[in-house]
């Protein structure tokens, strides 16, 4: 006998928590879709070489597979959707007519160690648009995040935008050396969690590499250049803060660059009818990928910023480059479909179901199994959606009571007597109130219970 | 740079194709959840001994994959949906209450060599019922597969029928060892793609192993044993079949339980609407999988025999065994959703669009941008899939080209012309009629034209 189990980090969906689960998917795809952004689907499985994008320095903890019998070719599971999206545009130039809005659902897969919230294997479901560099898309990623959020009922949410080419001037701006840049936005990425102390720490901090000469962390900053650094963080928000960045920043022109796009985001934004209390400007997000290039955003709970952000992205514009010639730009966003329903559980946000069934008919006596079974038949090409029940309980009282512990709305009860009378008893279990109706006119009266 | 690609046996789908496909994954979606089975979502890597069941001579090609850095810990991604539903049933005993009606759709990975409509990465649709020994369940197994097939508009397929235990007596009937049982049957299944000669021949044919002592071929059965197995099988379909199989193998007590599940099923399947000609016990029916014990179950395409069957299943009663020493009655079925929409597209069931926009707000004039963005939003609101173009093309004349090839069906003009006159043009692509309308008028417009 092998003993049921699954390994660390991955997760089963029993029907309860599955029923509301669905109806987030629906809900996101929903929304996706009122903002004409069209489905593609990709394999879960990829060249390891078009993941890694080549890279032999790529860090991402990977699941690496290949074909049974066929080692040599070196496969992997993919880590996200976007770097399948980017090898689509790349593969299928003529069938691909841009701009490109696709969304995509599916599971990805990653090594690192599970935390709460954090999985190994978890859905991603990605919105984004290929071939624009118009800031129009971005707000429009921006948008779809306050939609979808809204969509969910989520009552606490805000959306954390920032500019890539921003924080690429901050070396420009604080004086360091660009090879830094990276450690340094990573260390600033911490600053919501772990405050100002500790990112000040590690800025300071000597540099460490590991023994494949990889830096671990540290950028050895002068206390001037950390100082730079904390003035441009403590930048008030609100109306004015884009105009101090401009301020600050005067002497980078890349970091001006970078503000431009973020005003033409937030009027975008505007008349996209995103209330400004829904989102605000944050110069501290980084987000952790290395294809960014411009706006980066992500969503965070107000109740709940410990378990990070739910929905997050960027623009792109080089990420196609990895597999064509073509330029292509690019911007788009992905919910973490796991961390978000982890949260929405953990803020009371999610509503249990046991059962999707409608009706329950039940089939206590053997003689009228037939009469049940055409009733279901009727019900269900009615589109009411009828459970036959066909477990080991016998007797109507034993069965009544599963169809209570499961909570089916309603019960059809037909057995020898009724049967006579060519009628059924039907019983809504939120009211407790029994009737007998006519054959003839079951669907009607299921339909008046269930208020459809 | 690398080059854009994917192994073989592994499919993309673009919009074009993904949005009926998605069609299909809903239609089957709520065919079963009419029939009150609930969602269940598993992990696609499980543990390779829960998938092999801890058989050392466990024959499937599958993939394997292990946690990055743990490769002592032997994992693999999952070749159906069924034995995770075993593994999940034995593994939360208290939190599945039975009868356990569920479906689960995901994909499922097998090695072996790619053909037509098979691919290593496909997705499976599948509903079952855990916890039933009753036929019944059974005969809504082989309903679900008459609904759903119709439900997808299938003017043309049929559902084939049989009974594992009728043919494990035919070593009775027959008198061959027990030992060549699944031999004989692998060879029975062919009878239907390959024909009668070909099925004798493997059935004559001397038994061949591979190096490790494995069966790979040839029954080496006598010729009166064939003849045997020949009358059975050219047993003429019809009402009074199970009576001649019953008169044929009066010595097997194991088929005469086969012949007695059939009849339960063929009375149910009758009750739950299943129209005569929809449906046939057929003798020749085995199905591949070891785990079958009762009826199986498959569905084919009448114009399309050769695809084989693209929603089969059976009874599974010993599955959830290998797990638990509790023993829990199962059957089901599932769905080969690539396999199916191949057919599909063959059969030219296959509808392809390449938007689900119902709108598009064309944006050739800077100065009304926030007036587009505006009503889009509005529109969007309202639940109407609607478009703001953000493309390259900068004319008016390009953008609507670009409407048209999309196949969009509404396109919404609004610039500075109609911005002063506080109205929006609305055009129809398919009557090529446009109109001016108050912007305040807007949703109700749309709505008229969509007939929503």
């Amino acid at each position: 006998m092998v003993e049921p189990r699954i390994t660390s980090g991955l997760r089963d969906y029993l029907p309860e928590d599955m029923i509301p689960r669905q109806k987030v998917l629906d809900t996101i795809r929903k929304v996706f879709e009122r903002f004409g952004f069209l489905p593609l689907d990709t394999p879960a499985i990829e060249q390891e070489e078009v993941l890694t994008g080549g890279d032999p320095n790529f860090k991402m903890s990977i699941f690496r597979t290949s074909v049974p019998n066929s080692p040599q070719e070196k496969l992997a599971l993919r880590f996200d959707l976007t770097v399948p999206l980017a090898r689509v545009v790349a593969q299928y130039p003529d069938r691909i007519k841009k701009p490109f809005k696709r969304y995509a659902v599916g599971p990805v897969w990653r090594g690192e160690k599970p935390q709460a919230g954090r999985y190994r294997e978890f859905v991603q479901f990605d919105a984004d648009t290929i071939g624009s560099s118009d800031m129009m898309a971005d707000a429009e990623i921006i948008a779809i995040m306050y939609e979808t959020m809204t969509a969910l009922g989520i009552p606490n949410f805000f959306v954390r935008v920032n500019n890539r080419k921003v924080l690429n001037g901050l070396a420009e701006y604080a004086g360091f050396t660009p090879g830094k840049s990276s450690d340094v936005l990573r260390t600033i990425d911490k600053l919501d969690r772990q405050g100002w102390r500790a990112v000040e720490e590690e800025l300071a901090m000597d540099e460490k590499f590991n023994q494949l000469g990889e830096r671990t962390g540290g950028a050895a900053l002068s206390s001037s250049q950390i100082e730079a650094i904390r003035a441009f963080l403590d930048l008030p928000s609100g109306e004015e803060l884009l105009d101090e960045v401009e301020a600050l920043m005067a002497n980078s022109p890349i970091a001006l660059e970078g503000t431009e796009e973020l005003r033409q985001i937030q009027s975008h934004v505007r008349a996209l009818g995103v209330p400004d209390d829904r989102w605000k400007i944050d110069l501290s997000v980084a987000r952790g990928l290395g294809y960014y290039t411009g706006p980066v955003f992500e969503t965070v709970l107000t109740d709940l910023l410990s378990i990070g952000s739910v929905f997050s992205g960027g623009r792109y514009d080089n990420l196609v480059n990895q597999f064509s010639n073509v330029s292509v730009p690019a911007t788009g966003a992905s919910v973490g479909v796991d961390r978000l329903f982890a949260a929405m559980e953990q803020l009371g946000l999610v509503e249990r179901r046991t059962s999707v069934a409608d009706v329950m008919v039940l089939n206590f006596d053997p003689s009228c199994r037939t009469k049940c079974q055409n009733i279901a038949t009727i019900l269900r090409r009615k589109g009411i959606k009828t459970e036959i029940y066909i477990g080991a309980a016998v007797t109507l009282k034993e069965q009544l009571s599963h169809a209570v512990r499961q909570d089916v709305p309603v019960v059809i009860i037909l057995g020898s007597y009724e049967a006579e009378k060519e009628i059924c008893k039907v019983k809504n279990l939120r009211t407790r109130e029994q009737i007998e109706v006519p054959e003839a006119d079951i669907v009607s009266t299921i339909d008046n219970i269930l208020l459809r």
